[in-house]
């Protein structure tokens, strides 16, 4: 270990620094990191009808077309970054910034279209305990007891008073996918990823949908905590 | 949803309070919160020799003399916070600003102490991807193609050549817990949480120390991919 000859520090100069950075994000200059990973195997003949998807997803936010023209002014309409893995859903160009009871903030929170009916903020954990947030598990639309937040855009502020959560680990699943696993819609699996970090999730929620295929959605911390990038091998099982 | 009525957003009001808040931070006006999280399963007759202690190690940081008195000033020492579980080991008061390469700050990062012959930072992969980091995998003081990173103290900066980590998950154990448990120092345990976050962990690596008792120590992300806190199992398993 070689240290670097110790320099003079000036505080004002990091204070500069720092605050140059931030008034760049606030601003949207610059771009949000590709947090977003994702893993799959490759489908095999006379294997599962849908090869097996794991994507992590990263913090987000979805709208209602009410709250959208409050942050972002009238008329507004989400503008399609990407498309997403299933069919219609898209990581929109749209960002907002989101300032939790301790007077922190978390800046680029990407919205994901199409629009929906409800506003929704899912964050990790290591988010929620950030902003000072005491994040709820919930599946996607369950907003029962769940803690509000202010969400600022560029044009306006909204303040929900619930529908902030932790997104429960889920497999989104066609009736083809179902019957390969051998469940049904609320039922529970377990996915295993072998690699350098390997973890066994315990809890996948099995999500039918008629339009969807196989996909299994962690968060971050999840993503994280098993290196899905590194992973090896992928597994879901009963 | 109920929203509240749109506010006037004023932008320079944001920015102002958002530097308030980071200057107070760099001055160390506001107090890193409590994010060290454990959990232990009772010590049963005829059980183990210790009882299960799983500890979330929250970033922090390891230092030299010499690295502490460049960050900290000429004469100075560690002074203790408080305990940590092991015996002589110590969260101290001392904090530092850890500068990425993409120009962003992680502020009131701990030294734990005693101090160490070497500085080393360890950090999640969430903060890792945060700063810009690429994090490999490492057991504490295995510094092999680390890399390094810009810390600052009060008094002044140091830049390490390397030395920034993700600790690999391990468990600390006396000669009579890797007996009850029938392995030895290097081999790998699996560590099984329930709870409504149920997590499977494998490659729990064992290191044995003879000052030391069962603890197991996991990171942030670990930990709150399983939400250790609600945990109402824990086990260590081959």
């Amino acid at each position: 270990m070689i240290a670097e000859a110790p320099r003079a520090l000036d505080r004002k100069e990091v204070e500069r620094l720092v605050r140059e950075v931030l008034t760049q994000k606030l601003r949207g200059v610059i771009p949000p990191p590709a947090r977003e990973r994702h893993a799959a195997m490759q489908r095999v003949p006379g294997g599962p009808p849908n090869p097996l998807v794991v994507n992590v997803s990263a913090r987000h936010m979805h709208v209602t077309p009410e709250h959208l023209e409050i942050l972002f002014g009238p008329g507004a309409k989400l503008t399609k970054l990407k498309d997403l893995y299933q069919e219609g859903e898209f990581a929109s160009e749209q960002l907002v910034t989101l300032v939790g009871p301790r007077q922190r903030i978390i800046p680029n929170v990407r919205i994901l279209g199409p629009v929906r009916n409800y506003t929704q903020v899912e964050l990790s954990y290591t988010d929620g305990i950030y902003l000072g947030v005491d994040l709820p598990l919930r599946i996607s639309g369950n907003h029962d007891n769940t803690p509000g937040i202010t969400i600022l855009g560029p044009k306006g502020a909204v303040s929900i008073p619930k529908g902030v959560i932790r997104a429960e680990r889920h497999a989104h699943m066609s009736t083809e996918d179902m019957a390969f696993y051998g469940v049904k819609d609320g039922d529970y699996l377990k996915l295993r990823i072998d690699g350098p970090c390997g973890v066994t999730f315990d809890r996948i929620k099995v999500r039918y949908h008629p339009k969807v295929i196989l996909e299994v959605h962690i968060d971050t911390d999840e993503g994280n905590a098993c290196d899905l990038e590194s992973a090896t091998h992928m597994e879901l099982i009963k």
